[in-house]
């Protein structure tokens, strides 16, 4: 069994509990309220900064040309490419560029992006891999199941979202990175394979809040945002 | 007025929003049911670990021999002090050191711990230090006002925690930061002091989210722990 | 005056040091003796993929999208780009792909990379362009002196490098470069300014020892590297 | 054989060479010049505070409370302990608190010193370890062999120094590092023991070049140093 196959089978229900979280579910069936999209959307655009320095990291702890020259094209990738998408996606929601560039970051993502940051910086690019396995992976597997509900491509608001993430390009990108995971883990036994799947679950865990939190709308309590009024 | 008091002045509310956080004056008063300040205990003697490695890291970075002294002292108090009452005082609430080491941090805990540590990371030491400050400054007011309610400091449970944090010793050793803050600040203007600012408001918050924790006794979702049993 | 020359105005001897290095001056004279270049130029090219590491360490660093996004350009150019012109123009002194493949770094490779890695690690991005800054900056002056010695130019060895390094490109991403310094500097004052001072006069010496690693073929002291057959 | 005993026995002529090299037989035999060793000791004062710095990085990346404090322990050893006794030692050579403070790093003290943290930085504690390990086995190694040299430890100069390396007090915070090292390396295997022996092995031959430095006071160019004086 391929170490990446063994980092799912082990987490069986926390990792389906992803798929068929309400939110997910939600965007596949159409029936997701847009004020809730639109919030994901913008804590998800500032997730991808802090997803971009996770793999800048793993570009400095990569110890070949080839592995630096794959994770420095993923970092142009997020850059670049994604969040550009996301800024043109979110137009539809009514979110303006200067909506992302005032908005701060939920608790929950900076949970979830500063895990991965500090587990990237305590540990090798195994680590690194790792911590962002889950995200690419979970992403792949719910845009396959999304696209296979019967009218969910052609929906006004959610098709390009699901289009995306079930595209053969996507799957492609997260098969490389799952391939590298594979390698680095070739000659790690024992506590150095525990430790990895330990953040993999815990990575898994925080996609499960990160929906949460677009489905509940979880932002930081509103007492301590009167202070945020006041320090500008 | 000094930079560490402009810290404070600038979010007044959200700082206050601490002290009177139901769970910190529940410990005042002697009202707080003790599984609650139980599962904070646990839960903050994980938090001691991280907290101990972003001094760690202000070792790292800081550039003269004496402040690194100084660091490594804290270090070695937090691990070989602190977290040794912590182990002491628990007891009364009938936790285990076995309890201790099997315990997993909460989200919070997590989502506090690694925001310091990776912003300690990608700054200077007046990041690392505006990333403690607010935990060092609002124990020890918290625990000079909770010490101010009559009969306090008696109360078998949470005296000898208010006790601790509104002694002499602590007060001293918070004060040495907050001048390691001022003197770090001297240089620094404009955008480099709006980013200090940011992270103290950011601990702070996080402060409240931990209180939060302990009061709703806050741990991750129950279909995502069932998945724990499974990988042992 | 800028604080980018103001770097350079503080060390004016040190800093023309490099551009009157005998390996300099050979180069555009084309007298240097091409067993130099080779050594010289498989040293640059391991120097470079520890050259991109700082880059990426920037990428962390950087705290908003535009300069993170200019930050990945850059190491995006060194690993495809900068690295691939070494490979090819490497042919015509007779390295092979093998050789590059096979090459361990020198002393000097070594101790000026990890300056600089461990500089940027330990402080924030105004660090990480300071220690990089000194190559940039120097490499575009040189190249620019070196072309306006007649026939320098058409060198069939060295030609191609002057033309590099004195192209409007090269000097174009300088430019940048020294325009995001001098950006983070604005709010830097006393012992901040004096640190980055430090890195950019450590950073300019490094590349006067580089020079002098390639004039006199500066390697392992060989009772060392009779070792390194043993243990392969 | 123990991974520990590996390292060596892979690299064993660089690692003797340490053992005989000139300016380690002239500590034991009482010929060294003095004006040498006082320049290899103050390199070494400046040496020791990147080391602290080294061993704050373990701090930051063990996993398990106890391997924190004993690395805790080791920084404090470092500052408060073996620095205070190089200032105190280093009178008798006429060296003075003011000539500690002012001296900058020799290029040979960066390059070794910048490596280790470089190295820790990018890996695990496994790499931090493995970084450090041949000063600390080399030092008691040596220690050991120059106190049997008969009239070495009663050598007015040089006695001390081959005392305090060759007491058991040494040899059993080295034989704990030893230990260390094997348990991080029980699971790990191919790549992952090559790159511990590399380390291993570079830091081996920088402890050679930190010898040679002080046999031939090596410093920065003269053409170099005159620029420090411009920018005070």
């Amino acid at each position: 069994m391929k170490f990446s196959d063994e980092l799912i089978a082990g987490i069986n229900k926390t990792w389906r509990a992803n798929h068929s979280h309400p939110f997910v579910q939600g965007i596949g069936h159409g029936t997701l309220e847009p004020g809730k999209f639109k919030y994901y959307l913008i804590q998800d655009y500032l997730y991808l900064i802090q997803y971009a320095k996770v793999y800048a990291l793993g570009i400095q702890k990569a110890s070949d040309l080839s592995t630096m020259t794959e994770l420095s094209n993923s970092v142009n990738y997020i850059l670049a490419g994604e969040m550009a998408l996301h800024r043109q996606y979110a137009e539809r929601f009514g979110v303006t560029a200067q909506d992302f560039e005032e908005a701060i970051e939920a608790p929950t993502t900076i949970a979830y992006t500063r895990y991965m940051l500090a587990e990237a910086q305590n540990g090798s690019l195994a680590h690194v891999i790792a911590a962002v396995l889950p995200c690419a992976i979970s992403y792949a597997e719910i845009g396959a199941e999304l696209a296979a509900i019967p009218g969910s491509l052609e929906h006004p608001l959610y098709g390009d979202w699901i289009r995306t993430y079930s595209s053969d390009d996507f799957a492609k990108s997260v098969q490389a990175t799952v391939d590298l995971m594979d390698r680095l883990a070739i000659d790690l036994q024992g506590v150095e394979r525990d430790k990895l799947k330990e953040i993999f679950l815990t990575t898994t865990r925080f996609e499960y809040l990160f929906w949460d939190m677009g489905n509940d709308v979880v932002d930081w309590p509103q007492n301590l945002l009167d202070a945020v009024t006041e320090t500008v």
